[in-house]
């Protein structure tokens, strides 16, 4: 009869972790290449769905089970329920993919009233074989019976008590005899039933269980956590294997390793061992183990025996190991092993050590590591052993640890950050004009917004940490105090914040550097050998370039010309050309903006000197550059009230003493000046009123502002292209870019063009020279994707602005839906990802490869990248790649890992 | 030598519009089916166009002028520039699409001192000549020489005035000759060059000015304004022809006609005359011409020549002519024909005239009318029953009644008219120069002129209410101020004018919408015969259903239900609704809402019976039912402001009269009203910041509220399904749909089919009918265009919502689009239309070809439609024919023009 439920370990596929779980594959798999592991066989992962669909074991399973353990009985020479030389068995649940903790374990089954006297008979050990039984029926009456663990905890406690006792290893053979039977008492009160004696039963009803908590509520959770799909696994295997004991004497043990040091990633012996216990006395913690070293002195035979199941390991799997063992009387017995989870310094040096070891090649070296995990190397860590409370949470909204002193406001920060102090900038929420404070802060928190908020974006940029939307802190500005329930932290205050975890602390813990070490230079200059794209960076100052092009930038994909503007000495300039009234005094505005544009842009071309750098011209809406109307509302009014003050204080004085000159605070000028200042906020108040719409994001920005006001738009182009013609005279080499945003047809873009040519022949006789340049458009508007074929006529290149396209597509604006419902449609499946994080290959991903296929047919050499946020994103990276883009561009942290992610597009592509 | 600028009348191609020019081709077609024309030739559009990029007359098209001019004198036995039998000439302007005044004419070319004396010998007419000379030089002066019309006119009243003479006609030949000896000199003033004695010389210029006219201002924003694009008509021909005079003598006339009643379409004839007189003075309005029917007694021999001129056109031309004459000594010659302009009415009622009489076939009869023009049918009329006495009367001129500010100039009305204010324009005669005030203004109002003055034919093309040569009007531009008797209408008084009598008012008048003639009814029954697309209205009362159904709908594509909301009686139950802060609160509101929600639809459901009802589910964001956070600040504002009254007043009282009861308005239930008002607005002001999204647009809205509070949708499904089972309990065949909103995702639609299907099962085992009824998904977001065919497994119909769609696929937000940039896309061409108003093909049209075929390949029966603002425009109702949907569904006022619009789609299909 062909088994169509059960496998030995002696046969069954070790490759078919889908079909026999990870840990069954790897007992089926250790068990054949040679390694001691303790008899056994699996039940398959199909069975355990049909078992939750029938509700019942099948005939044919059951005998194929009896078949198994018939044949554990042979290889063993013990007898399932017998009266001599009883056999006990562990049942283990196990998946495709690992749910540590997620699913049910039965250990010590098989034993009854007469496999237990049988037990102390053949071992000469009463205490050992209560033990296991007191184990087994709590065990099972938890797993299989679903008897709340307390009411047995409470009798091991009451015996523990009334004897005096406090260790568990104190208690004595009767203490544990006592003890059983109060758990056998506790089966029979609660299911009704004496607990069952017949071993098959007990196997029986034990795989049931296994097979139930696969939909149990802490599985389901896990599963959708972890976003485990049906496809990667679907159902639990059962494992059942032969029973072997490290605590029947002191020539046992038990313990568990890794093949390398999973936190340095060293080539060496690693692990812990107990002698005389049991595996879960490890795991849980009670006893404190010894370091595997002192087994090579305590017992050198089986030091040398676990070396030798080291390297069989690793030479098999070719990955690093964690393993669990046992050693009964001096035999040791490999229990489990499954891929080692370690830190991201660890995965990076075992995967050049491994390949220096000739273990892996190339290929296996980059894709054994997830890209995201790079994460942790790219920023400050906390470290792990501090045991601070956490006083709030928030979201996290970008990465890394950071600790300064707390600051209310921008100003502050900068003043305090140039004293060289480290700073946590703490705000409600933040805006354009507290940029400096960013460059300022070691951190960002802030109590309201998402992960979108402007905070949370700029800070994603700059690579800074932040925690954004922390609604549990109140923040009183005016007494510069944020009050989080008791606690108050006020001004100056040394706080730390996790932007990895959204954690938030009280007071000062170490953080550890980032660490971009040698090991992972090399790998990611494998990845570089294997990657098809290329990997641009989104950066908007010379300084963030020069990081970029360290980080191995290959260019810059978006240089975001309005971050410029925002600098204190030019968003006056910015706010007098939006104010402007009429084009000459628009144009006097941006004659005094026009050489700083130009600077920054030579400067930038120098930084990322070869590579690209793609300049996007004006896009957000200008009101964007103005305050609120609220906050200029407010300062009008205490303007005013200042105005009424100093004038009734110069009226009193010239009462007192008439004729004599004012002091210098109440003189004419001031009051002058303030005035100014009224009318001047007054005309900005007014223009934030003329240029108020109704949804800002689909509004006057991009290249409708270019259309609406060229000048605006020649201005950034002369600059450009005049810096360009800066470094051509002074021989550096450079490869410039001009970009449009928001094009949704092509005469927009034939007018840009117009406006390039002719600013182009203007500086190419003046300075005589020849402008090398490319011209491009952003496609971030459905009807750009529509329009891709016409559109490649102007353009040279295009770049995805799939944040944009993202929100056009789905109709959501982001702002609005990470706060309002886009929780819950994560939540209940109605969407499987947030297409703001991951590029949504269904909805935006079909504009996208539309517009590659038009694009190209118009244009073949045509170059096209992504310059979203997603464009960071390995799984978004993967498609990018499929669709056969040119470049991804991210902010400049995540550039290793989106090399890496690059080399795994192109190794794992179909 | 064969011709390829000039074309002579006796073989121009007649059909050739494009080359020749409307007038042109019918001068030629005229002349080949034997009607008396004037012997002439055209000069081709091409030519013109030419001649623009080249700015002067090609030798070859010289020679080919001279050629046609010997042919000319051949045929007429006349010699231009003759001492004997002068031949004089006009040369007219005639583009392939008619602009009617837009361009230049010039008549009695070739006059000069030797033509002249020529004439008075010839005539022995010396008022005649002098006449047709003063003319000759002013017209040839302004157009081909650019002087000011008013540099002649000066003199002109000069003369008129030294001499005491009121009437033109009162001028002697010593007169005229006086004037066109001044108007000499006023050439020479102005040009510095005597005027052109060579009448080669005076052709040439003249030909150079009429082409130059094309690129005139006037004519460029006509064609704008009309979308008249190169590829409908690219240059003006010119048409030299033969002068006849209808002003030598009582034996000659001149006259203008309509083969039918252009105002009523009734079939007679039609038009005006007056004797010894030019045509140009019948449309100036100068003199009031006679009813064609006066010359059936006074000339009956030229009546019946006309009868016969008028079959031989309409037979010939299968459609209405607007034709002009002239009788020179007994002798009717024919001078031009073209398509009468009419208004719909009359439109309609000749298609229905024309078929009976088997003129034209069906489609001819569908295919003449403009389905825009309907709109016109659609215009108010004037209540009956006022009793508003007529102020003054002048002719009926174009029908429909119209409301509005008096304004004197177009300026002024084009001022105002952009402010939204409703417009009277009243001129003493209009000219094309005014064009700009006939689109700002309501209605027209001429003090001078006839039926087919300029005020007149325009008003009618436009389908805008017009009054002509209303005389007891005495206008005072420079007072800005109208004198009727003794009454005075000063600019911005309000006055009320009914094109269909005549009829002028002081004071607004009520209006009522028109009738539906029964021709229209015919017609559209045609229509209703081809059309392949169903016509369905977006309506959301049960009276407008009724209306729409007697337009014509055969469904309703589109019930908002938030209309339903916005009614006094139901608002405040939807805010007790939206401010509930629990689902149980939300519960109780809901279930006030159910009754009033089921009432609505079984009524609907019963106005469109048996025809489809599409219900969509709740769409706005919440917080448009709520007031804004301005409002409400300052109601509760107020409110605190009251209490405080209230209390102080209690308090007076209190001293004055203690213990005393307090009188009603002052006891304390009012107190405790205030507060309790206050508390529930300060609830609403705190969901008013709750709700506040940065793009409502893109926020929390359609579905997704359906997702977050499913109790909202469960009471619409509930509500509608239950209507339907009361509906079928009382044996009313309908046929409900319940239409989802802002779909992205199948998942959104499986939630909500759940919520149906359950709701379902519940209603149809209390009520024991089985219901019947569609589930459809409106297709509004561009995600679901990409999902289309996984959408289309729960829909069992589509409807686009093209006004969403547009959005997201422009990133364009409607509101602001319109107000901030749109004006400025169109101006420039950026984009060919507001594709708010009509279908972008190229870009929302590729998303609805791909949705349509995934849909389809999915679901072959679905049913798709439209009922987007645009799916009541022809233009886009015809490409929603060819991508085969089954309806559009538009507003009731729209259907006819829609059904019509359909017929047109399936007639004109590729």
């Amino acid at each position: 009869m062909t088994s169509v439920h059960c496998y030995s370990f002696l046969d069954g596929d070790g490759k078919n972790k889908a079909l026999l779980g990870g840990k069954g594959a790897n007992l089926c798999e250790m068990t054949q290449i040679g390694l001691n592991v303790p008899p056994g066989f699996v039940i398959s992962t199909q069975t355990c769905i049909t078992y939750l669909q029938d509700n019942t074991l099948s005939d044919s399973l059951i005998s194929e089970i009896q078949q198994q353990i018939r044949k554990i009985e042979q290889q063993t020479g013990k007898t399932f329920g017998g009266t001599s030389n009883p056999l006990l068995v562990s049942v283990r649940s196990g998946s495709a993919i690992s749910m540590p903790g997620m699913m049910d374990t039965i250990l010590n089954l098989g034993l009854n009233q007469q496999t237990l006297t049988a037990l102390i008979e053949q071992t000469d050990d009463a205490r050992f074989a209560y033990d296991a039984y007191r184990r087994f029926i709590q065990l099972f009456g938890k797993v299989a019976l679903n008897i709340d663990d307390e009411k047995f905890d409470t009798h091991f406690d009451t015996v523990k008590q009334n004897s005096g006792i406090k260790a568990d290893s104190a208690l004595t053979a009767e203490h544990l005899e006592e003890i059983s039977n109060l758990f056998l008492a506790v089966v029979q009160e609660e299911t009704g039933q004496p607990f069952p004696e017949n071993v098959h039963d007990q196997l029986e009803l034990s795989i049931k269980a296994v097979f139930q908590s696969w939909s149990g509520k802490r599985a389901i959770d896990y599963r959708r956590e972890f976003n485990i799909t049906p496809e990667m696994a679907n159902g639990t295997a059962v494992n059942i294997v032969t029973m072997v004991f490290g605590n029947m004497g002191d020539d046992c043990a038990t313990g568990v390793g890794f093949t390398r040091n999973p936190g340095t990633g060293v080539n060496e012996m690693y692990g812990e061992y107990l002698v005389n216990a049991q595996g879960e006395d490890v795991v849980a913690g009670i006893r404190t183990p010894k370091a595997v070293d002192e087994l090579r002195t305590e017992m050198p035979d089986l030091y040398r025996q676990l070396v030798d199941l080291r390297n069989k390991l690793e030479n098999h799997y070719q990955e690093v190991q964690d393993y669990e063992y046992t050693i009964e009387h001096g035999i040791l017995y490999c229990l489990q092993t499954r891929n080692g989870k370690m830190n991201a310094a660890a995965m990076v040096k075992t995967s050049v050590d491994m390949l220096n070891e000739g273990l892996i090649n190339k290929n296996q070296a980059l894709l054994r590591i997830d890209p995201e995990l790079l994460e942790q190397l790219l920023h400050p860590q906390l470290t792990l052993n501090h045991n601070i409370p956490v006083l709030a949470t928030g979201l996290p909204a970008s990465p890394g640890a950071a600790c300064g002193k707390c600051v209310f406001d921008a100003d502050t920060a900068q003043r305090l950050g140039q004293a060289g102090e480290d700073i946590i900038l703490l705000r409600e929420e933040t805006k354009p004009e507290d940029i400096h404070g960013f460059f300022a802060a070691q951190g960002i928190l802030t109590s309201r917004g998402g992960k979108t908020s402007h905070a949370a974006v700029v800070a994603r940029g700059m690579g800074k940490a932040c925690i954004a939307g922390a609604e549990d802190i109140l923040i009183d500005i005016k007494s510069r105090l944020a009050i989080v329930g008791e606690n108050h932290i006020r001004e100056g205050d040394i706080i730390t914040i996790d932007g990895s975890s959204g954690h938030i602390y009280l007071g000062k813990i170490p953080t550890t550097p980032p660490e971009f070490s040698s090991e992972l230079q090399i790998l990611l200059s494998w990845a570089d050998e294997i990657s098809e794209l290329e990997v641009y960076a989104n950066v908007d100052t010379p300084e963030n370039a020069k990081i970029a092009a360290n980080y191995g930038a290959k260019g810059i994909g978006l240089c975001r010309t309005e971050r410029m503007f925002n600098a204190p000495d030019r968003l006056p300039l910015v706010i007098d050309m939006i104010i402007a009234d009429n084009k000459e005094d628009r144009e006097t505005a941006l004659a005094k903006l026009f050489p700083i544009q130009r600077d920054d842009f030579q400067q930038l071309f120098e930084a990322m000197s070869p590579n690209p750098v793609t300049v996007r011209l004006l896009d957000p809406p200008m009101h964007e550059f103005l305050p609120s109307e609220t906050q200029l509302q407010d300062e009008i009014e205490s303007l005013k009230q200042y105005a009424t003050i100093i004038k009734a204080q110069r009226v009193t004085l010239e009462s007192i003493a008439p004729n004599s000159p004012l002091p210098p605070p109440l003189d004419r000028l001031n009051e002058e000046l303030i005035n100014e200042t009224i009318s001047k906020k007054s005309a900005i108040l007014k223009k934030v009123r003329d240029l108020f719409e109704v949804n800002p994001m689909l509004g006057h920005r991009g290249v409708r502002l270019g259309m609406s006001y060229p000048e605006i738009y020649r201005m950034q182009i002369r600059s450009i292209l005049e810096a360009t013609a800066l470094c051509i005279k002074q021989r550096i080499p450079i490869s410039p870019q001009i970009m449009v945003p928001q094009v949704i047809t092509a005469q927009e873009l034939t007018k840009v063009k117009e406006m390039v040519t002719e600013i182009q022949q203007d500086i190419e006789s003046q300075f005589k020279v020849s402008l090398n340049f490319k011209f491009g458009s952003m496609i971030e508007t459905v009807r750009a994707c529509t329009r891709a074929g016409y559109l490649a006529e102007e353009a040279e290149f295009f770049s995805f602005g799939t944040n944009d396209l993202t929100q056009a597509t789905f109709s959501f604006s982001r702002e609005d839906a990470e706060n309002k419902f886009l929780p819950l449609y994560e939540k209940s499946e109605l969407l499987q990802d947030n297409p703001f994080e991951v590029l949504d290959i269904k909805g935006v991903g079909e504009l996208m490869k539309l517009t590659v296929k038009l694009g190209r047919e118009t244009r073949p050499e045509i170059s096209i990248g992504i310059c979203g946020e997603q464009g960071g994103h390995p799984k978004s990276i993967r498609f990018c790649h499929e669709i056969k883009l040119n470049y991804v561009s991210c902010s400049a942290p995540r550039i290793p890992i989106a090399r890496l992610a690059t080399a795994h597009a192109k190794l794992l592509e179909n």
